[in-house]
């Protein structure tokens, strides 16, 4: 672990299945962002809501191409062998390496690394009361069709976006091009109005997360009237309740968008109590 | 060299100027595709264009809020000593290893791989008969223009649209989601027609090639007539002349796009002798 000396909350990496904390120089995912990625909360040794995430590498493997590794038992085992009460487990699974160019030949193997990484501190008061947050600069990029949703390894919107804050803000939301909301830079975004809870439609851009859909699942089953759609500025403004979701800390509500303010609503909090006590807090 | 074996045609690899053929797996290159690159043609010890390509690096690093590493003369002294008649120098710059996250402290040192390869065979009749080239399906990415015509590691767009090919074609054009076409896959398009000569205008998206640039500054001192433009499906139709441009084999006439043929005309003919010719081939 010397060369990741910097990093001192990494518990655990794995390249393939060995013992290593380096990735050739000729994998495709450093040479073009070629691969996909899932980051997970496990608690207790467990990977939270493992199957989801799995389904949706699976699927975002199968759009690029790539063939997906079948390790779900190693990913696991080294999550449940390393047991820490909380860790946030990241598997980023690439095409594999090849030689210079965009070709590939069929035999190329994908490459797999997981790093096993501390929990970050989700302080009390972030349930409580709620956190701010930024409307970025930054947009999006509109991908092509076959791209989105995925969780693909082209994050340099994402990478621009975090450089407008420091520590100011938990997250930033992030538009796309015609201005309509999309996605907070690491979440989801929900907005509640009227009974109503929203969502921004991500059919041309963004990352469909695992929490989002169980919130969405949730509330239908709930028989709460919900809407994925496009959502923009008036409508930030004119929410009741505004809250994020993410696969580390689960539902987190919003106090603040820029000079906006939210209060903690019974449609939030009851959220938080089905989808999240006891286990992402 | 020997994780590179499958790579037959690499003839060197450095990282961060150390004998090295690996990466840390916490690189943010890997992670997000936070990073640029450089592809160079290198002839007899040098690299082709070695000012123009180090001025666009050093532009996307200011853009990106990358620390460009001075190692100049780390890649001319490399490229020299392998010396080969013929080779391709492709130098990748990252942010960086961070923690897991967005996230990235101001006392990141970025991270360099410089590789060289044999360069690829262009056969004789590239330039003298023409090459055939696809329409893709797939779209380029809108960016943000903060990434506007960066040679940037968020690539995938370009290896899907790699996948619509094997050996067929010698390249591929891709279009933005409104249908303009906006450059090859590896390469940047011109067209000639009535005495005009006219390239895809990339402020919103596309990589602005060096060669793309040589060819637009050596037809302005001609007093050829050049427009930057939007091209579409019709303007491609009309043309009488159709090239190619890319740093690894300066121009290469265009015979047929899908079932559009065009012939090698006079205005790619003179380009060719005055900007390629004694370099390229």
């Amino acid at each position: 672990m010397a060369r990741l000396r910097a990093e001192d909350n990494v518990q655990f990496v794995t390249v393939n299945g060995a013992d290593s904390t380096v990735c050739s120089v000729l994998d495709r995912g450093l040479q073009f962002g070629d691969g996909l990625f899932e980051t997970m909360l496990c608690v207790s040794g467990t990977p939270v809501d493992f199957a989801e995430h799995w389904v949706r590498l699976a699927e975002g493997c199968r759009r690029l191409g790539i063939d997906c590794p079948a390790i779900q038992r190693d990913v696991t085992a080294a999550v449940a062998r390393q047991g820490a009460p909380k860790a946030v487990a990241k598997l980023i699974v690439t095409r594999g390496s090849t030689e210079r160019g965009y070709r590939c030949v069929p035999s190329v193997r994908p490459n797999w690394i997981l790093t096993i990484t501390d929990a970050p501190e989700h302080p009390l008061a972030h349930g409580n009361e709620g956190v701010a947050v930024k409307l970025c600069r930054t947009r999006v990029s509109l991908d092509d069709p076959q791209l989105a949703g995925l969780k693909h390894l082209n994050r340099l919107p994402q990478v621009l976006a975090r450089r407008e804050w420091d520590t100011e803000y938990h997250d930033g939301l992030l538009a796309d091009h015609g201005g309509r909301i999309v996605e907070g830079c690491t979440s989801n975004l929900f907005l509640v109005a009227q009974g109503t809870l929203r969502t921004p439609d991500l059919t041309a851009c963004g990352v469909r997360g695992i929490v989002r859909q169980k919130v969405l699942d949730h509330s239908i089953a709930l028989g709460i009237p919900c809407e994925v759609t496009t959502l923009g500025l008036r409508e930030i403004e004119r929410a009741e309740e505004v809250f994020l979701t993410n696969s580390v800390y689960g539902i987190v509500p919003v106090s603040a968008i820029e000079d906006m303010r939210y209060r903690l609503g019974p449609m939030t909090m009851r959220l938080m109590k089905d989808l999240c006590r006891d286990v992402y807090y």
